[in-house]
């Protein structure tokens, strides 16, 4: 018998149903009790299914879009245009109780702006925000929360972050009291604008998330909080930063090895280990943001996910649904009420 | 003949006169037209004026303070307490047309609060902002502004830095029109706050400014632009955030060579390579940050800094000395005026 049902989105991404359907094949083998709904172009995936040696069940179904949402479509014309496109039909199956959760490879501006729109958000919350685990150096990641999501952020706003990452580590991480950040220019609490203030403010009084303060952006990837709050504006700035830091650092190091023939010789001695350590920092490891505040679980798989990454997003998937993540958000937010009015 | 004067607080950042006065050594050799102007503890300056085989002279001049600000000194204590402190009386000299510039490595809040409050802002800027060199792919490095001073910026205010780092960036790169972008979440016009929108529309109006749009956080370090305009929280938050993650990947990095004897060998044979790696990157290359939109010079130089660090700062003072970078900029403020009002 299966209990928990994903809807996933097979042509988003940069390969479509070729790592998709591989990746749905790994997780039907390690969780027996899951099944899966398939959206996309029925050719496309009966070939991959071919290809994979697997045939429909009640745990593998799939459904025919006649459309699908382009990396380049306008979120806008995504949601007016796109009504039978494989990520709106995923989506609707989550709201129709026909899933638990949807995984979309798929443009994130059109998701976002779908899933607002057919699964609703939670009560009080205005947008979904984006949620994703990176690698720290002391435990294994830390949550950051807004990745873009929310440019403009008020002090509410912030703090309804601060539940919904506490919420998201306690169940991905079975965490008992994830320690909680609010980004900042410095620790202490005179520092910053009087919104983050207010915030700060705020998420102390609420008790059921163990918040430790400001944290500054050198904190982020030393391991010391389990989730780190701030906006999207100042969070998708700095995870994008990171990406052309690493990028910077690689290509450096590339060239140093590339120097001249001792120091070719030494690379090539060297490249198990860098590759040991690319793999231990693998973004991979860290695909499945989740598009939080919704009344429904949406997993956004990264555009370049190859079949590991996207096994990892239907397991992200799988585990909030198990953990129901929606309705327990739904309830702190309801405790939180009387400290955000 | 002298024609440069520099003011220079010996008794900020960790080392204090020990290195100052060391770099100061090399800065007289290679500068043969500019003077020093010391500010700090008799006896400790004297020492290391006899330990660098140093003497007074026309071009090497050494004031007492009775006082020094301390690293964990409040702003508003500095200035209102430590009247005599070598940073005042370093400022003062500037004021006083007693000296061209002014560098310290003391603490940065009190930097800003001493400066500001001896120095004067220039007209129609509040408070100084924060600029610093950062290393880059294509190009040696990027301007970037304001790395933490102003944490709520007005759409003014972000396109006064972009007239202040294209008038720095112009100055010590002699660059004839550097290119200059607007940190944003995305490339789009229609990204962003109204605030960024206003700001982008302002600063495309300038006609001194070779304004190339909205950028994108993974921009910073790949040398497209060679000046990079922000708001303070973002700026502060993206250096911190790439301290954390360089100095997390260093770690690992650390970690994958030390796993066994093997790598261990490895790291051995590679150690040369990682070190001229380390020395390309090294941030003492990037040591000066500027304290912009004052009416004198103020060099910060970091707390950490070494002797080549140090004079590394020396020499951004005595450039932009030369170059008179607040009159130029004063200029540009000026002609600029009608896009502000």
């Amino acid at each position: 018998m299966t209990n928990v049902i994903i809807a996933v989105d097979c042509m988003g991404g940069d390969y479509g149903p070729s790592v998709v359907v591989a990746a749905v094949k790994k997780a039907l083998q390690q969780f027996p009790q899951v099944a899966f709904k398939l959206y996309g172009d029925l050719s496309q995936i009966q070939a991959q299914l071919k290809q994979n040696q697997l045939s429909l069940s009640k745990r593998l179904h799939v459904f025919a879009s006649s459309d699908d949402v382009k990396m380049c479509d306008a979120p806008a014309l995504a949601l007016k245009n796109k009504k039978s496109s494989s990520m709106r039909m995923a989506l609707e199956a989550v709201r129709d109780g026909q899933a638990n959760a949807c995984v979309s490879a798929g443009n994130t501006g059109a998701l976002m702006a779908v899933s607002r729109f057919v699964l609703k958000m939670l009560p009080g919350i205005d947008r979904p925000a984006i949620i994703s685990a990176i690698p720290t150096l002391k435990n294994d990641h830390v949550y950051f929360l807004d990745m873009g999501a929310n440019v403009e952020c008020s002090a509410k706003r912030l703090a309804q972050f601060a539940i919904m990452g506490d919420q998201l580590a306690r169940c991905l991480d079975k965490s008992d009291s994830p320690k909680v950040g609010l980004l900042n220019v410095g620790e202490e609490d005179n520092k910053g604008s009087d919104i983050l203030k207010n915030a700060s403010a705020m998420i102390a009084q609420l008790t059921n998330v163990n918040y430790a303060g400001f944290v500054e952006g050198n904190q982020i990837f030393s391991g010391d909080y389990q989730v780190i709050v701030t906006d999207g504006f100042t969070g998708n700035n700095v995870l994008k930063a990171s990406e052309g830091l690493s990028h910077y650092l690689a290509e450096k190091i590339k060239m140093a090895f590339q120097k001249n023939w001792w120091t070719r010789f030494c690379g090539l001695l060297a490249k198990p280990v860098i590759n040991a350590f690319k793999s231990e920092i693998n973004p991979e490891k860290y695909n499945g943001a989740c598009l939080i505040g919704l009344r429904g679980i949406v997993i956004k798989s990264h555009g370049s996910a190859n079949i590991h990454a996207t096994y990892c997003a239907l397991e992200e998937a799988i585990v909030q649904s198990y953990q129901k993540l929606p309705q327990r958000i739904r309830e702190q937010l309801d405790q939180a009420k009387s400290t955000f009015d």
